[in-house]
């Protein structure tokens, strides 16, 4: 599979998958509590591109896996990242209005709605996790620890920090490193890495795996500071240059929009050689490395 | 265990073993993530009396278990209670400065590092769980369960989001009761529940020390609803009066002082009768209902 064509095929078949299987891990709800399951809802089903369930998914069909056996932690994976887009796009964060295309939830909802959303999701991820019927029940906690520690103060929050403390300072390449692999790599490496493990891989494959998604998480940040800069508001879905005008820290401040390039390529080559001893199987993980730092949003 | 001052030694005692673990739990940082681990640790370790980790420990003991099976379970539960804290005194929720006598989480480190240090607190408290190494995995994986339901939209996510649209209205039974059995029974049921997994009790047991905790997390919360109307703000340690000022759903403003009074005596009471079958290994959880209405913060 390397044609353009067929990867456009592919990621938008298991996107439908996915958002089957989010619908029914997160159902509309009539009770007391419907207004924050409405919040969840809408930014859950807010059009997102699905590309860490869809790389968990690889990941199990790569180790010769089934691609039910990683839907659970595909499907926690999303409600983690919908969590985290919540919270950073607060007023007291990022203080973003539009999401891909949409008014962030604290537009829609209020404030206090949006938290407890955010909230509301990353609870859920766990709760759906501890279901794990389909597993051995101690890979299924092993899993837990994995998508756990990358969403912890270790991964995603503690990038959030690092981005929020950063501001306005200068832009050293340290600290952007620190930042990204905490913020994104640390959520795309558990969802190869937890697929792989659903999918029955050996501790080699997943640490394979793993490897693969922390360098193709990577290249996926560096790749949106550069959209950031290059691309146009109506296709990013959000306002280009917003990262410039409030004083971010990105890889192109600190080492230029030709060294940013050249670093995404390093990274997709990592990528590409932690999936050497897989067959045909870990194709579409081949193609998604490469897709990452060209796609236009 | 009857003695008032046997029950004040003995909370003290559990305090103590409890803050310990949670020390080692969560450690001090020296990371690029520093600043949110130091915000996590300054509410965790801010004062709290630690009834639901002693709860927790309690209901092990109460089915023949150890305390030390049960210690995972005490830490995780009085993080997602402390995470709760953080994000419900939020300015965009309850706006409060003082908790517990203390500058409020926000007031000390900005909003952005109080929501950060309120998602990693929750985030952590599954790490947490993910590696119970003491537990058979699926009990760990069942325990996990409860504790995220329990956190949920199904309760407390829920419990605040019916707290804060019903403010300004008229304060009817129903809601009262929608919101405290979310956001407070829930957590403080499945503490009991949690504790009586990994002490090894059976479904019975299991079933028996949920209700328990249930009952008495409605008990606590009706006392609290009183204790705001009769307490004084210097032993509080938060303002007392303050639901009143904000008009908030309670207890006695649905049915009066003495009708609240008679309702936490009747919720002490369904807790004690779901003990009935327990020995004296179960004396601490049932002085603990009886001082849940008497206590004075």
């Amino acid at each position: 599979m390397t044609p353009d064509l067929d990867l456009k095929q592919y990621l938008e078949r298991q996107r439908l998958i996915v958002e089957k299987s989010l619908e029914a891990a997160l159902p509309e709800n009539e009770g007391p509590e419907a207004r924050v399951v409405e919040a969840m809802r809408y930014s859950l089903f807010a059009g997102g591109k699905r590309l860490r369930p869809i790389l968990c998914l690889a990941a199990a069909e790569a180790v010769g896996g089934e691609i039910a056996a990683a839907m659970p932690a595909a499907c926690a994976l999303e409600m983690i990242h919908t969590y985290s887009l919540i919270h950073d796009d607060l007023p007291a964060m990022d203080d973003d209005d539009l999401r891909r295309g949409k008014p962030t939830s604290h537009v829609v909802f209020g404030e206090a709605i949006a938290i407890l959303a955010g909230d509301g999701l990353l609870t859920e991820a766990f709760v759906l996790l501890s279901d794990y019927h389909t597993l051995l029940p101690e890979r299924a906690l092993k899993l837990i620890g994995v998508i756990g520690r990358a969403a912890s103060y270790r991964g995603m929050v503690g990038g959030q920090v690092v981005d929020m403390l950063s501001q306005n300072k200068p832009a050293d390449l340290e600290t952007v490193q620190q930042m990204h692999s905490r913020k994104t790599a640390a959520l795309i490496s558990a969802a190869a890495e937890s697929g792989a493990l659903a999918g029955g891989g050996t501790d080699d494959q997943v640490e394979a795996l793993a490897r693969y998604g922390r360098a193709i998480g990577l290249a996926f940040q560096i790749a949106d500071d550069i959209l950031d800069i290059e691309g146009h508001t109506e296709v990013l879905g959000k306002t280009a240059g917003s990262d410039v005008a409030r004083g971010k820290v990105t890889y192109p401040a600190a080492v230029g929009l030709e060294g940013s390039r050249e670093a995404a390529r390093k990274q997709v080559d990592h990528a590409l050689a932690a999936l050497e001893r897989f067959d045909h199987k870990a194709d579409p993980l081949r193609a998604l490395a490469s897709y990452i730092i060209t796609r236009k949003k």
